[in-house]
C-alpha cells in the first residue's frame, strides 16, 4: 500500500487483564509510523461499532492516555459478543464493513480477538478483495482459554494463570489453618469451558507436587464421583485439608455439565451455574467434610493488579508486531508468541497465515494431565510456568489502581444506518 | 512479673491476610527481650493447642522464617473454631489452661482473634488470679469483620477492604466492555454476614460516587426486591451496566437469609449457600438482563498479594505493642489502633481494657450507607479509604509469592491426656 490510509482496530470477545496492551502496542506503533498510518479508528464495541459506522478517534487521545492502556484491564473501546455469519448467509454484513472501511479511507484491520475473530478477519480481507478495495487484516492475538493454535500461548492467557495459582496458593494456606476444626476442602471454579488450560494453572498453586494438597478437574477429564470422594477423603486424611480447583466446563459421566444438574429455587427457577456449589454438594454428602467454596468469575480475567509480565509483554508485542506486519505489506496473518527455550524462558514473535488459525481449537494435551486425572505434569508445569513469570504492578493512588478510561470521542458518520 | 516467664501465642477463629504479621510482630519483640520473655511457645490449631498441650517451640524457627511471617497469609500455627464455654459450665477446661501455663512456665498470654477470643482472654486472666498462678493475658486484635469496639479499625480488614474494591473495580471495567451485546450485570459476594464493613468497601471501587455504576447490598438493609431491581434498571439504562457487591448476611423483608432460599437440586438436596446466584436469578427474572456473578470466599481474607500496606504495618504494630504491654505489667488489655487524623492519615496504638472489648460488637454506623440504602456516604468513604491504602507486597520467585511454612516443631509434653 503505498498511498497513507487511516488504521482500524477492535476488541472481539472476552476482554482479558492485557487485552488494552494490546491496543497500546498498536496505537503507539501506528503513531511512530504518521508517514505510512494517518488515524488510529478504533471500534466502539467491538466489530459492531464498524458495521454500525461508530468508530473512535483514538488521536484524541494524549500519549499518557495511551500508555495508560498498558496497565488497565478490559476493552477500552468496549468489546462484543457478535460473531460474523457466514459469507453466503449474510453476505450484506461483510459489504458493509468494507464499505465503512472505504468511507474512512481505512486501510489497515487490526483485530484482537480469538478464533471467532481471526476467521472474521480472513474473511474480511478475502472478501476486501473481491470488492475492490483491498484491506490488510492482521489478527491479534487475545484469548484467557489459550486455545488459539501455532502461537505457543495468548496474551491474556499468562494472567489469569498467575491469578488462579496464587488464589489457589492463597485460599490453600487459609484451610490448612482451619482444617483442624472447621472447613476441610476448599472448592475454586475457574472458567475453561472447553480445555483445562485456566484450571491447569491451579497445579501451580504448588511449587513442586506434594507441596500443597491441590485437585484439578479438568474438562477433558469425565467426573468420576467415587473415585473423585475417595481421592478427596485420602488428601483430607493425610494433609488435614484438600483444595480443588474445577474447572466450569467439567462433565459427568454422561457428558452434561456438572453446573448442569437442575437446581431449581424454591419458586421452581432454575438455579444460575456454578459448578463450586454442585462439587461442594457432592463432598458434603459424600464425606461429611466442612467446605467453602469461591468463584473467580470475572475477577480472574480482569485482575490487572497482579497480571504477568510476561503476558502484558507479549500482549504489547503482539501489537507492535501486528503494526509492523501491516507495514511490511502482510495480510490475513496473525502474530504469535514462538517460545525459543524453557530454562532462561526465551521467546520472540512470529507470523502464522490465518488461513491456519482460524476455526482450529487448540486443546490442552493429554500428557499435561497426570495419569489419575487429578493433577498437572512436569511436561505441563514447564510450560506453564514461565507464562507467569513476573509482576508489572499498575500505579496506584489512594489504595487503588489507577486504570484510565478514555474519552472515546465518535468519529462524525458519513454513511446511513445500518441495521444489524 | 519478676521471674524470667514463657509466653504463649495462639491464633483464634477466622484467619486473615495479615494475622501472621501480628504473630510476627510479637515473637520478633519477645525476642528482643530475652531477659524478661523466654520462649515463645505457640499453640498448635489455636487455643486448642493449649488444651491438648500441643505447643509449637517457635525458637527453632529462624529470624528469617519469623520476618516471613509478615508477608505470609492465614495462620502459620494453625487456628481454631472453638470458644470455650462459659466458667460455670466448662471450669475444667480453663483449669486445664492454666495447668498448662504453669507446667510450661507460662506467664504471658497472647490471644490474637475477635470478640470470642476477647471474652476468653478476659477469662483466663480472671480465672489465673484465683488460681493463684496470675497469667498477663493480652488480646491481639485480628478480624476481617471490623466488629470490635474502641479501636478505630481490626488488623485484617483493611487488606479485605482493599482486595473488595480492587475487585470491583476490575471487574466493573470488564462488564462495561462487555454490556453492549452480553453481560450487564455482575454481582459479587463478599463476607460479613452480620455487619457491612466488607460490603462497604466495594464503595470504594469508584473513586467518587457515580464515577462507576457500584450498588451495594448491606445486611444493614433488608433487601426489597420491587426497589432493587427499579434501581438495577436505572443504573442499567443509565450506564449500560451496573456492578452489585452483595454482602452474605443480606435478609429478605421477613429477616431471613437471602442465600437461603431453600435451593434444591435435582435429587432433593439442599443447594449449598450463596447469595450471589439468588441476586443473579432476581435479576435474570425480573429484568431479563444477562449477568455474571463471582463468589469471593475465601479469596478474599486470604490475598496477601495485594494486602494493604497500613493493614500490614498495624497489624504487626498490635503484635509489638501486646508484647510492650505485657512487659509494662499490664494484664486483660488489648492494643488498639487510634485515629489521629484523617488527611493525612496518622494513627497511633493505644490500649483498651477487655472489659469493655468482650462481647460488644461493633456495628456499621447507619450514617455511612447513604439514604437509598445503597452506597456509602462521604463519612464512610472517609473512614475506608485509609485503611486500604499502600502497597506491600510479597517476594516473588516464578511469578508466585513466597509464602513461609513454618517448621512448628513440638514442645514435648508433660501432662496427661485431656479430652476436649
Amino acid at each position: 500500500m503505498t498511498k497513507k490510509m487511516n488504521a482500524f482496530y477492535a476488541q472481539s470477545g472476552g476482554v482479558t487483564a492485557v487485552i488494552n496492551a494490546s491496543a497500546c502496542g498498536v496505537i503507539e506503533t501506528a503513531r511512530k509510523h504518521k508517514n505510512k498510518i494517518g488515524k488510529v479508528y478504533a471500534g466502539r464495541n467491538g466489530i459492531i461499532g464498524a458495521l454500525t459506522e461508530d468508530l473512535i478517534d483514538t488521536g484524541k487521545e494524549s500519549a499518557k492516555a495511551i500508555a495508560a492502556l498498558r496497565h488497565t484491564p478490559a476493552g477500552a473501546f468496549g468489546s462484543c459478543r457478535y460473531k460474523l455469519k457466514g459469507l453466503e448467509e449474510n453476505r450484506a454484513q461483510y459489504e458493509r464493513l468494507i464499505e465503512v472501511f472505504k468511507t474512512h479511507n481505512i486501510g489497515y484491520f487490526f483485530y484482537n480477538g480469538g478464533g471467532d475473530s481471526a476467521d472474521t478477519c480472513l474473511k474480511v480481507s478475502r472478501l476486501s478483495v473481491s470488492l475492490g478495495y483491498p484491506i490488510q487484516a492482521i489478527h491479534v492475538p487475545k484469548t484467557v482459554d489459550n486455545d488459539l493454535p501455532i502461537t505457543d500461548c495468548c496474551p491474556g492467557f499468562g494472567s489469569v494463570a498467575k491469578y488462579i495459582a496464587i488464589s489457589a496458593r492463597e485460599a490453600s494456606f487459609d484451610v490448612a489453618s482451619m482444617a483442624k476444626t472447621s472447613t476441610k476442602v476448599f472448592i475454586l471454579e475457574v472458567m475453561g469451558r472447553h480445555a483445562g488450560w485456566i484450571a491447569a494453572a491451579g497445579g501451580l498453586a504448588a511449587d513442586k507436587p506434594g507441596d500443597l494438597p491441590i485437585m484439578i478437574l479438568f474438562p477433558e477429564v469425565r467426573f468420576d464421583k467415587a473415585r473423585f470422594l475417595a481421592r478427596v477423603d485420602a488428601l483430607v486424611k493425610r494433609y488435614g485439608y484438600c483444595s480443588i480447583v474445577v474447572s466450569e466446563g467439567v462433565r459427568d459421566g454422561e457428558g452434561a455439565f456438572l453446573a448442569d444438574q437442575g437446581v431449581r429455587d424454591a419458586f421452581g427457577h432454575a438455579q444460575l451455574g456454578g459448578v463450586a456449589p454442585v462439587v461442594a454438594a457432592v463432598v458434603k454428602d459424600g464425606l461429611k467434610l466442612k467446605y467453602h467454596w469461591a468463584v473467580a468469575d470475572y475477577l480472574q480475567r480482569s485482575a490487572r493488579h497482579i497480571a504477568s509480565k510476561t503476558d502484558v509483554t507479549q500482549a504489547y508485542a503482539v501489537g507492535k508486531a501486528a503494526v509492523e506486519l501491516a507495514l511490511k505489506g502482510r495480510n490475513a496473518v496473525m502474530p504469535t508468541i514462538v517460545r525459543k527455550s524453557n530454562k532462561p524462558y526465551k521467546w520472540t514473535v512470529g507470523v502464522a497465515n490465518l488461513d491456519d488459525i482460524a476455526n482450529v481449537e487448540k486443546k490442552l494435551p493429554q500428557d499435561f494431565i497426570t495419569d489419575d486425572g487429578y493433577g498437572i505434569t512436569p511436561k505441563c508445569r514447564q510450560y506453564l510456568s514461565p507464562l507467569i513469570q513476573g509482576e508489572d504492578y499498575p500505579p496506584f493512588k489512594n489504595g487503588m489502581p489507577q486504570y484510565v478510561t478514555l474519552k472515546n470521542a465518535a468519529v462524525p458518520r458519513k454513511l446511513p444506518d445500518f441495521k444489524l
